[in-house]
């Protein structure tokens, strides 16, 4: 044992903690296997698979000061089901690798396994194995598959004259990490703004019932609209006009005085909302057929041609770029 | 630019650094889609999918006075592959998730990717997408999916008087790794040894070769004979007897004086070979089905009745395992 007073995976050892995650993780359904052996069985009846990994890193994506286990494990399954979201599919079954320093409490990683399958359970997922190593810092990188609905969005398919459209609102999840590294407790929208930065909703019933509209393109907005947006017109080979006045910026921003509200939604990240284009004359049918998940659609722009740039108010979106975040940089 | 004469990864940035990926992965096939969007799409015919995840971290798995960015790479792949050739499947696809400490030398990170592509040109295998993040230290996890080619082996299926048997010989790679942590050159023998360590095998093509013949159980020995047996038993519930003259030691371990064979090849661990059980009127035909590959088999025991205990040599499996390997205990 250490000398404080929690057990630390150091304690507990590398094959007691895979056996606790095993048998919190449960059995699976007949005719699949899952953890136990050396790759998990998946009955699998469709002919296209999407599968995604991502990975959070400490002092990268979290900081044990603001973030908790559940916080870790639950962000880093959703910001996967996104991405299988966000491509028209419904993610179906996940692994998870995680490493911990050895003096890492086992409270921390039973949390991080609960936050995980909160998620999970949250978007349909079935955790169905891992691997745990030793690590100088705790990260967690998630792989998922998951099965297409229709065709699946690609990023390419903007076709000039189509509304650029977003689902919910933006900036709320940065707006939320300034709060956290200040430390800031308060009011109802201050909680609300943390919550967007730890527990991210993944829009996967949004992309479910947008599938049978057929979207143009689709991307969810995890490093930012300038950024994802950038994405989605450099792949599809056109511009873009998007009206700074009509981008839904989170409401509860103005629990911050002193920052931008239109900048943080623009630049933020991690609102892991849907950005996508479709047929300007069916935006009311998007809004109506996300009315059962209470989730707005918002129609900020329209794709242009090429030569028209790629715009959002009275900058392009390179010059909003640069201001973006790239997490390798150093300040 | 940093100080140092090489560029690194805070050099670079993160979107350039993916864009290096993605244009020396290359083109998919017709009908699907894989890095530069938020998931791979993938064509997928079978009912049955096998995935699985496997870290490889600095200085637990690797370290960079003896390995090589494309030695990390080779083997991070070359281990996944190993888990699903060891369930009865064939490695398809693959992501990686690659953490990377802002100073880190692009030419690593190239040769990473090269090591990485290496191995999927060696084993079939698709690299399809990826994620990228800052990192106190180099981590890379590779997540694959595969199809299963007949019934997936279970590590449960072992029955009292099937033969345990083994692929080529064990040993070698962690008598490579003493010998690349005490900087030793030399001889071949000495050579071939690291390279056990640094550039393992997956043993893909045997386990292809084998499925016909319905081995009632398999594992890949990973974490060495004594713990990876370990397991095979007591998922099947069933004893084993080993004859520990039988256990095929790598004959290159002599060109290490102080070590003892046996103990390094029992374990030793990372060799990757498969271990399965399976009829023992048909441990020939085994070896006859793996000609091809120049793979040997070897039969090393019997498996018992439960209440006989698990036992190779004069030790019990337990015994052995409390001297086996586990990255997670301090010393």
């Amino acid at each position: 044992m250490n000398d404080g007073a929690l057990p630390t995976v150091a304690d507990l050892g590398e094959l007691e903690l895979i056996d606790r995650w095993r048998s919190r993780i449960g059995d699976p359904p007949e005719g699949e296997r899952w953890t136990g052996d050396d790759a998990a069985v998946l009955s699998w009846p469709d002919d296209r698979l999407l599968l995604t990994t991502d990975m959070m890193v400490q002092d990268i994506d979290f900081e044990l000061a603001y973030a908790g286990g559940e916080d870790v494990g639950w962000k880093a399954l959703a910001i996967n089901a996104s991405d299988i979201a966000s491509m028209g599919g419904r993610p179906t079954h996940a692994v998870a690798a995680v490493g911990l320093p050895p003096e890492t409490p086992v409270a921390f990683v039973d949390e991080l396994l609960e936050g995980l399958l909160a998620a999970c359970d949250r978007y349909g997922v079935s955790l169905v194995g891992g691997d745990v190593s030793a690590a100088a810092e705790i990260g967690i990188t998630v792989s998922i598959v998951g099965s297409a609905l229709g065709k699946p969005f690609e990023r390419s398919g903007a076709k000039p004259g189509d509304a650029i459209c977003v689902t919910g609102s933006l900036g709320g999840a940065a707006a939320g990490l300034i709060l956290l590294r200040r430390g800031i407790a308060g009011t109802d929208a201050v909680e609300r703004l943390k919550r967007r930065q730890l527990r991210p909703s993944a829009r996967v019933a949004e992309a479910a019932a947008l599938v049978p509209l057929g979207p143009s393109a689709m991307i969810d907005v995890s490093d930012g609209l300038a950024v994802d947006l950038g994405h989605l017109v450099r792949a599809s080979g056109v511009g873009c006009e998007v009206d700074a006045g009509a981008v839904p910026i989170d409401s509860d921003i103005g629990a911050l005085p002193d920052v931008d509200p239109l900048e943080i939604a623009v630049l933020g990240g991690e609102d892991f909302e849907l950005l996508f284009t479709i047929d300007a004359e069916r935006t009311q049918e998007a809004s109506a057929a996300l009315k059962d998940t209470s989730t707005a659609v918002t129609s900020i722009g329209t794709v242009t041609e090429t030569g028209a740039g790629a715009r959002l108010g009275d900058r392009s979106l390179d010059e909003w770029r640069t201001r973006g975040w790239q997490h390798l940089r150093t300040p």
